[in-house]
């Protein structure tokens, strides 16, 4: 069966800022869902001003994994959708998180920090490093990818140490960045990407579109060992 | 200057049941300083039941090192004040969680997870394997500590995976436990030690107190480098 | 196209040990490689005594994963295929070392440590407790697998700290082990696992096949990113 | 006690080089020396062209952490010296290996990898940004140390994932490297640093000293706990 993905659009930038709809009329998660049919992937929308954010149980239950990109209405995302989605994925959903969704509530709960980092809006180059050559998620790159024109993300990033880190960014104004970034909470597998300015058109960037998709297969659930936690018999008579 | 450690205890076992309080009469908080005392660290300590539960503002800022016990009670723990821990383990002070610790509202805030494992209160003997010979918090020991009598923790233990894991547990009743494991946070150090049931003497065990002083020693924050978060100028010219 | 596994096996043993015939009369590489056959595998065989200890460039340019036991000659692999075999990890090849493959050349080499452990042959009753419950290796298994007779290996393992820890075994005789642990190394993907005592019928346990072809599927190379080493032209006019 | 640092160069540059020369008129293992000896260290230095590289069984013996630079001769090192700074690294000696360090022999040993990169000797600014601002080797330093000219390293740097990273760098030329990396091996503690190419004066730069300090603390051996390898008796009665 094919890997399951919704792709989550906060969905406001694109109807209200006419330089962003010039560049995503439909929404940066039609562009985002668009690459990933592409690949092989079953892929639906959802979006903040739906119902329920368009994530309902049944929606989240049928998801394998989740994208999300989130900016000016962090704060609009209900907690019990929030906390509905962090179920998921120590139940094994995947999650990938994209640029600005590095302040969406999601990714804060499940990294237990600030998850600050420094910023410029500019228009600096971003050279994206793969440091590490052989991990899936890098599958197919060239030892680099490039990026004309980006917002610049600069350390110190305050999230846990990556437990792999797959990118690091350069940016012409000075600042390096750890832009691709591997972690895992109970049985779901996260995947944090940088890129992905709203006035750039980051997302139609086919490298950028493959890095996506390789995350989605890697962060796809694999069939979970069992877990039984509480009260529990001794194994051995003693 | 000394490291300053605060050890805070939920202080209700002992208080409400007789066999506890037999053990610890005047506190499981109170022998745990004693003990830190006496290896040269400025201890005091807090508990639930005094205002801030004894964490205030001016507590918090001349404590290096923050020691946690609580077990009936995390629910009681005030959520401001838990937003205070976490700012100040985030900005440096080290934090050290004890056994049903593993509840409490500040160590699932800071893992991001829910922390749920399986247990027995049953009588297992523990036996501590040390899997990090050369790390501080295993310094001066054996090769593993032995507890005679102890509560059992089992996997799966709903944390992120260690950055660095210094001991797992054996049970006799047939159970493994990943019962010694350090976390970053922001500028913190974290460290989960398992033992310590309230009912069994192990906070009298010399081993056991040794680890604790070790991980006191290891969690005090150094000066940390400079953090500047936010909108950046570029550093280069381009 | 199916992953190409090589099941590599010194083929000692069942040669000159009767007890061991029994279990493996044709040698624990062939029970392996059915068991990896049945699940869809290409699958083929090497031993210590076939030229090039049947690891010619040609053999190992068509493998994808290798799979590694051995154990009372060690020192008889030549340097030159240790060589070989390690190029080609770099270069992308999956590993997946057995047992007392803990002490080969090749092992050691990759881990830069002694590979040291504690052991004793005589019957331990063996559980593997699963401690990354999503991890691919772990997928589909119970929480934990239950091995009647095994030989012991404890800690302390002098091997760098795991990238991912799977597995933790329990010994019935008081020991603990890290049984299931992956490295990555260039990019290659490597995977110790600990159970397979010549003496015991350990190969021909249900889940300790599936374990080791979970490992052959995770271990198994992506089209890795471009490396490009060496002396390098600036990207940037300055 | 003092720690007690040995600092060892290949010491040929300086003797052949006039630019070298000028700039460490008397080896950069002096001017090393001289900034851990005002940190309070206790410090001796060793060089390749003395007798056993400088680095005999007593010297080993008293040293608590070994610091290393070589270049062009990194062939000439004896395997016997080798072996036995790793036989101590092993036990437990701090090691800090200084940028073309990457290629000796104890790095790679350690490593079990190739250790390649990619370098352009021009003369690009050199930005280490901090990325674990609470770690002990950042201790007081500003968010990053600025050097104005230095050789270019890239990656990838085919090397085991860092267990913590604590600098990136940023060349102006367009690359990013991962420069200030912690690894364990056995009970000691390795700390590679990137910056130090012989025609600059790097090893000047108070912030490129404080780091060695650092380092030095961080890297020397606590009283590692006790190591039992072997055959081994049971512990529980069955």
């Amino acid at each position: 069966m094919n890997v399951r993905v919704t792709v989550w659009n906060e969905y406001r930038h694109e109807r209200h800022n006419e330089q962003v709809r010039r560049i995503y009329p439909e929404g940066m998660h039609t562009t985002i869902a668009a690459a990933l049919r592409a690949e092989g992937f079953a892929v639906r929308t959802a979006t903040l001003d739906e119902p329920e954010h368009g994530l309902s149980e049944e929606v989240l239950a049928a998801t394998d994994v989740l994208i999300w990109w989130g900016h000016l209405a962090h704060d609009e995302v209900r907690d019990a959708v929030v906390e509905r989605v962090h179920a998921r994925v120590l139940d094994g959903m995947g999650l990938i998180v994209l640029h600005s969704g590095h302040f969406s509530k999601i990714f804060k709960r499940l990294m237990g920090t600030t998850c600050n980092l420094k910023w410029r809006v500019g228009n600096d180059r971003e050279r994206l490093w793969v440091v590490a050559p052989g991990h899936p998620i890098a599958a197919g790159l060239g030892e680099r990818i490039e990026i004309e024109h980006e917002e610049m993300y600069g350390e110190p990033f305050d999230v846990p140490p990556p437990e792999t880190l797959v990118f690091v960014s350069w940016f012409s104004g000075g600042e390096v960045f750890r832009s691709g970034a591997c972690y895992t909470r109970g049985q779901g597998r996260i995947f944090y990407f940088r890129p992905g300015h709203e006035t750039m058109p980051t997302y139609h960037h086919p490298d950028v579109q493959r890095v996506i998709a390789n995350a989605a297969r890697w962060a796809a659930p694999t069939p979970g060992a069992a877990r039984v936690f509480g009260n529990a018999a001794p194994l051995e008579t003693r």
